[in-house]
């Protein structure tokens, strides 16, 4: 066979996946080794149940023979559902189902969105989701460049406009992955702001929207009103959906709307159809949906507490107190030693943690100066396993 | 907001689905004026129930708690199902899980090809699927040239190979849509041989593989050998599951099969987990599969029958006798009168059908040279409608 796209030819899989693939290989050995199983913080995953009336919903959907063809774009029962839900939850208001696009999972939705800007430019704070950084970016051809937060994972808004003259969109993902950073109006109106003005595409990526904590609330710039802004939205993490890939977008842009319509009949030919009606249930039952969420905050809560308190307690570690997500991003270069340096010191406190037993991700693959940081994940994590993990981690770094 | 990708700002609804939406907007129209309703012959959707047993293993699936994220390429039991079926149906032996990467339908398995010779040159038939020529091929930047069938659409191998000497992959739909022609062992093999000599990927879409009439084997180019053949799977039209959105592909080449692996991994993110174990028991009851298919197909046949029949008979429309698929694809020429020209001249015979209460697809973008054939599918038109139809086409033709 002839060559392949060089743009293809050099995808790779993402770190994370190989860390995970890596880690599933030590798992065995550890036991072997101590007898005990090795505490993972390495998976994005969720372990809670998708709650039941939405199963239910989904089996009364087919049931129903909803196994033809969806139309291009979304069903309408869907498209309702999220209307109602937009102007609830995120105070957007006046929207009609031209302006959400059901796709397949909220990577289909931000993998259009990024080819929309096929072959052009590109920016969005460090850390950023290495999904977009390794994988997304360089496949979708856009040259990319790397914002970095402040030390508390702040904004530092004089860094921003010199960039936006120069970029097609930006990609904010808020709630943060890896940071756990919950942005405020504020930060999100300036934000916006800035980019309507320089007439760059806000990319907002809101997946984890109702994973906040401490009474901070979640602001979509959507709500602020512009064309300029792409709402990203998912179900995975709200309602213990990973597998079931669904998302949309929103807009009030027309041509957008029409682009991703079209983009994500070529890719796909629209979304299983019975899953969208299990969608528009998932949404239309307000009061399930909330009790389910609620409680499922509550627990991640419970365990972004008792991690962060047990990290921010080890020596050398510097940690920002996240307010939303479920990630804690620490901060461990104090805790390197000085002779290590490279690759081995990029992979260090991963190399170290995990002959302990506890599974991180590298902070690397998150950008540009944050190979000395690494990403936990607790959305897999009981509290028993946390607290195991945390004797482990101080006898590994202490 | 800045420019767009000129390859995404140019997409276009396909017109089958262009044609469909104008056919809903007319069919009231139609029962208003007559009392009668329209009869369907636009649309490649299925009348057919999703099998029963498929629907319970989705809902065992699900209430089994498989919600989570599904591995990049296909879990495993969706893989072991797949091999088994291409061992037993389609003659292709020895592949292991590395072979099979399972896609959000055979469309986003298509794509994924094309998207491996993004900006390259490609090659097909006409009479050839509309999608590819309008709406994937250009969206992936495509070169694409046109090979016309003979009358009755069999192959003319001496227009091959200068094409073959200059492209990258060829796409060999069959058996075929638009014309439901199955082309036999002899073609496909000189076919695929003619490939392999000129290093060219053989793309074949094989979505129509079990819907072959007249004692006709469905032959895949795969079970011939050869790493340059990347088989296309779909179980749409095999089990009536055009909303799951549920495909495949099987190649012998490691390359193509990691590079597709992540694609789709990019893409999406992967195929809905509970998805993937209902295909699996879509391929692994075999006998309650065959029989669904059996009846299936049986149905389709007296369909065809009499369809093919009746326009056969009208004076004027040339019409080859296709072997599988659900598409009649006859050549109109002689009955458009001369004097209708340009844009007229194309869409004489669907107005005219319209106009009577008879939707078709106008043959024009199914490749240069079809302008004045139209398609039928009578996929979802059951015999009582095909019967109307005929009067009315005999009236608005003869």
């Amino acid at each position: 066979m002839r060559s392949f796209s060089p743009e293809f030819e050099q995808l790779k899989m993402p770190p994370i996946v190989a860390v995970s693939e890596m880690v599933r290989q030590r798992e065995e050995e550890f036991l072997a080794r101590t007898g005990e199983k090795l505490v993972h913080f390495e998976r994005g995953d969720v372990d809670f149940e998708t709650p039941v009336y939405i199963s239910r919903a989904l089996t009364e959907a087919v049931e129903q023979g909803n196994t033809r063809y969806p139309r291009p774009g979304g069903i309408a029962e869907f498209k309702q559902a999220v209307m109602r839900k937009m102007c609830d939850y995120n105070g957007v208001e006046g929207l009609s189902a031209d302006n959400i696009v059901c796709t397949n999972g909220s990577q289909e939705a931000l993998g259009l969105c990024l080819q929309l800007f096929r072959g052009g430019h590109g920016a969005g704070f460090t850390p950023c989701w290495s999904c977009v950084l390794g994988t997304l970016t360089p496949f979708y051809g856009i040259d990319f460049t790397q914002i970095p937060l402040a030390g508390d994972f702040s904004i530092d808004f004089r860094q921003i406009e010199d960039v936006l003259a120069r970029v097609d969109f930006f990609y904010f993902n808020n709630p943060g992955n890896p940071t756990g950073r919950v942005f405020n109006g504020e930060e999100v109106s300036k934000l916006s702001e800035l980019c309507r003005r320089h007439e760059v595409c806000l990319i907002s990526d809101e997946a984890y929207e109702y994973i906040v904590y401490d009474g901070s609330r979640h602001v979509s710039p959507l709500a602020l009103g512009g064309e300029h802004v792409i709402g990203i939205h998912s179900f995975s993490k709200t309602y213990a959906m990973t597998g079931w890939r669904l998302g949309y977008t929103v807009s009030r842009n027309d041509k957008v709307n029409r682009l991703l319509t079209l983009g994500n009949f070529a890719q796909t030919a629209g979304v299983t159809t019975f899953l969208q009606h299990a969608a528009a249930a998932a949404l239309n039952d307000t009061e399930t949906g909330a009790e389910s969420i609620r409680g499922m905050v509550m627990e991640y809560r419970k365990r972004r507490d008792l991690l962060y308190e047990g990290l921010s307690a080890i020596n050398g570690i510097r940690l920002a107190k996240p307010g939303g997500a479920f990630y804690l991003f620490p901060d461990c270069s104090e805790l390197i030693p000085d002779q290590c340096t490279g690759d081995e010191r990029e992979t260090y406190i991963f190399r170290r943690l995990l002959d302990h037993g506890v599974a991180v991700v590298p902070g690397k693959s998150f950008g540009t100066g944050c190979e000395e940081y690494v990403r936990l994940a607790y959305s897999c994590t009981p509290l028993p396993a946390i607290e195991t993990a945390l004797k482990r981690i101080r006898t590994a770094l202490g």
